[in-house]
């Protein structure tokens, strides 16, 4: 037994000289320009080191993590965000929207941004048609966006965003094509409306480091087909969210944990008039109202 | 007092609902291809996520973290690591030396392997200059390496690398030149020697994200003049380290947290002979021992 005493030893002096690193470098984030900084580098810190302490990372792992991160800055663009990407996978995204957006009664729920978001949309006028050469069955989108009160909120804008019918976002495609995205501007009444296409459920993007990840993690790498909108209002919260299709194998299953029930819609199915050549046109319907809440709500 | 209880409840249940999403990503990664990479990524979402948790990081936060890492790696090249820099200035790279190097008996301790390593440096025989026009105080830098036993270890590899009097490696100059780097295969009796210059302590890159978070977090960006060293041989664990000049101000104070005691060594002042337009030529002088320990050495 006495044989044990040195290594309970040198296991505590090891520990005390990883907790002595961890505690300098928090304390070098003392003199930060803000209060907020400080807070917020010296958590990373003490986290940062905690994993690298429990898993005791290797140097090789070491490398292979500054490798990875390093490719996930360089394969992004102003097109494709691998990091936001990364953040969906690992669940930050989702946390960081249940952490900001607490459910708020009435309001319509938040979801991922998603990597696939552009700033250099086309504005559509109400009852236009964002497809724009995208790919899929007609799909006539609209509702109301609202305040929790019931308050119309007239003349905000809203983003939408969606894959086409092979799975892909435009900025998927080669040739910087714009399909499948635009922004409108509410009528008096709150009232939006579009014509798009019904999206489909999709791999994520595999040709990159979280491509390698989820292979790693056996995971899949699946979304249930959705329709991004982004809502922003003066006074109110922005609202990011989701309207998901009913009946998506992949709701039980999203590879960016981004499903909630209130989000799942009915894409109900009609048939439009016969077309010239004796064809019947098929096309579908989902009305979703977007509520959003006041920014001094709690 | 009764008001109280449906704020906790609420509180309550927002915890559980983050609680929620952290245990989803967790077990997302129980399908992984290896024990090690369910251990690793298990360990890396409950800690990232416990960060965000504690700091409430908010919306803005997060675009600015995806930001920062994006430009991270895209002002990173095969001549500039800026992600190592990261680790560097968040301890982790020090941290991560001291849990796979835990103080060998005897042999030299290690320290951050930093960002400024290239894969094409030239070789230099025994005795020869790795300065190559790096400007500087000729400095002869001598040493044996050889095993935690004091066998000398012959024909083994060495690694050499510095900064040049102002303070910058040849990697931050315009026009890829190579200078202030080499190596060379130990002699017999495990001997290495070379001329270079002295070097000089010097900020770190201010110019991208890392100088940033430096500015942000209100902190001296200054490394001690050193020279890194890293040094592979059959049988035994790389040395990644560096000599440190004694004396130097900011030995105290390293932006990569990098100093160890063992590692300060005097580089003693010689004067030369009397050159042609009567100067004398002053010179610099350094010996630095690596004991590198055994790979089976607990």
């Amino acid at each position: 037994m006495t044989q044990t005493a040195p290594h309970q030893s040198d296991a505590a002096e090891q520990q005390a000289r990883e907790q002595a690193v961890t505690d300098e470098v928090a304390a070098s984030f003392a003199t930060s320009t803000s209060d907020r900084y400080r807070e917020v580098m010296t958590s990373l810190v003490r986290h940062l080191h905690g994993f690298a302490r429990d898993v005791r990372l290797t140097h090789a792992e070491w490398e292979t993590a500054v490798d990875f991160l390093t490719r996930t800055g360089q394969i992004s663009n102003g097109r494709r965000q691998e990091f936001i990407m990364l953040s969906d996978v690992l669940g930050l995204s989702m946390l960081t929207v249940g952490i900001n957006a607490p459910a708020s009664r009435g309001a319509t729920e938040s979801t991922v941004f998603g990597p696939f978001f552009v700033d250099d949309a086309p504005e559509v006028q109400l009852g236009g048609d964002i497809a724009q050469g995208a790919k899929g069955t007609p799909c006539w989108v609209s509702g109301q966006v609202r305040s929790t009160d019931g308050t119309p909120l007239a003349g905000v804008r809203i983003d939408a965003w969606e894959a086409d019918e092979d799975g892909l976002y435009d900025t998927q495609y080669e040739g910087n094509r714009t399909a499948g995205r635009g922004w409108q501007v509410t009528g008096e009444h709150g009232e939006y409306r579009f014509w798009s296409v019904l999206p489909t459920h999709y791999p994520i993007p595999d040709d990159g480091p979280v491509g390698e990840l989820i292979a790693a993690a056996g995971r899949d790498s699946m979304r249930p087909a959705h329709i991004h909108f982004k809502v922003t209002a003066p006074g109110h919260r922005t609202l990011i969210t989701h309207v998901f299709v009913a009946g998506d194998e992949y709701l039980r299953n999203d590879a960016a944990f981004g499903v909630k029930d209130s989000l799942i819609a009915e894409f109900t199915e009609h048939q439009g008039g016969t077309e010239p050549d004796g064809t019947t046109r098929q096309w579908r319907q989902v009305e979703f109202d977007l509520v959003l809440a006041r920014e001094e709500q709690p």
